[in-house]
């Protein structure tokens, strides 16, 4: 693999592939089932390209036509499904999730960094408590939510200073905004070993994380315990659902391998 | 929308997109890092044409590429996301799929047909039952578990004669091969109002399913039990499990506002 780079020029670029991406995002729970003007008005692409990538989609077995309204179709699912059968903290960490979720009754997930945000890639629903529908996908901004801050607490300078550079912006008045700041909560979960978060994403949410280390001691993956300010509050969850926090995540964290040192760095 | 057509020719098929999926679906538990002459060799794509797709797909968050290996990044899971959140069915189904699996200590599942096949659109797994790591998006031949069974049982006749049509396919001695014998099984769905397959996928797996039907009664999933033949078997499943199962099936039923009718067809 002599001289293989992993930058490309733009001459590289497959724009085809970008467009095709965006018609499949185009589909959400506002455009269910969309017909074409609606698709080329979502992704600023012309009706004739929107119809070509729907028809090539359609033959790859991802959306379905019908009636001039399209929709997505279970296929793309297989996508994902990659990502789930080729990282086996996924599996490994399903029954603890459930047991986390049983003894707390309360949803539990399983989360990772994509850049400023959080990825969930588990997740055993109780009940809803956020005013979006979360599932396996969902992304939330990292800054604001108990399993970003544990994810970035052990990440390189680098991947703090980006979430930081890219603006920490203001979800609630509690949402800690300023660099300083930030940077003082990441050391102190750093110290605690834990990140309980109340009310900086939504009102009313309250959610408690701790981290996920693969073999070489790494963060690979936070895991979260989410409730609502009805139902408990910061006290109880530091009495009550921190211990079972940390005791299912280093469980999944032995099955990984992982044998009680540390290490700095992330996924 | 005059004139718009879902049957595309040839000229309007944009290879580009098929190619794109080709390397992301080669990404899987055997190749969880591959490099490009493996990504190559398992879509049968040039090398040259493998890397303009990879740095694409790096641009665009899908992959990462590092020392000549590439890998999945969790932002794949997006494009599953934007199916679950445009099918209200999902989140309906999570609060009824828990209690299922708490009540019975077994894994619940919630499928969908796709073709020949069943993808598995929601689950609570609770051990680990099949040789295979089931998870969302998973597909297994419809005709061969229960799940598929209930989904074809009550689909329209040119769906369950390409199911046929498709060859029914042995999978251990158990699996019901001939199409006669199949179109009487579907028949004795449809009088019992569900499905038990006891060890036609694999030795050792049982499963039980249900219809879950939308507000005009159609039968837009399956909601299924499943266990192995050392913890239960037929006789039970029938007694202990589809009670619980079909209540569970008609309270997602009727928060999806169906009132008791039904109608053929399917999702």
């Amino acid at each position: 693999m002599a001289g293989m780079s992993t930058e490309g020029s733009d001459r590289d670029y497959i724009q085809s592939i970008e467009r095709g991406f965006a018609v499949l995002l185009a589909f959400d729970a506002e455009r269910v089932n969309p017909n074409l003007a609606e698709l080329a008005a979502a992704t600023g692409l012309s009706r004739p390209a929107v119809r070509r990538i729907l028809l090539t989609l359609q033959r790859l077995g991802y959306v379905k036509g019908n009636g001039g309204r399209w929709s997505l179709t279970p296929r793309v699912l297989s996508i994902g499904q990659h990502y789930s059968a080729s990282h086996s903290i996924i599996e490994t960490a399903q029954p603890h999730l459930l047991a986390l979720a049983e003894q707390t009754q309360e949803s539990a997930s399983l989360a990772a960094l994509d850049g400023t945000e959080v990825v969930y890639i588990a997740r055993v629903p109780v009940r809803r408590i956020m005013s979006i529908n979360v599932s396996i996908g969902t992304r939330v901004p990292a800054h604001a939510t108990s399993m970003g801050r544990v994810l970035l607490a052990w990440a390189p300078d680098q991947v703090i200073d980006a979430a930081i550079g890219s603006g920490l912006r203001s979800f609630t008045d509690r949402t800690v905004t300023d660099p300083d700041e930030f940077r003082r909560v990441l050391r102190q979960v750093r110290a605690d070993g834990w990140s309980i978060v109340a009310e900086e994403l939504e009102e009313g949410l309250l959610s408690v994380s701790a981290p996920v280390r693969d073999q070489s001691g790494r963060v690979v993956a936070a895991l979260a315990s989410s409730t609502s300010s009805g139902r408990s509050d910061v006290g109880r969850l530091r009495t009550e659902v921190v211990p079972a926090l940390l005791r299912a995540a280093e469980r999944i964290s032995g099955q990984l391998g992982h044998s009680g040192g540390e290490r700095d760095g992330f996924y």
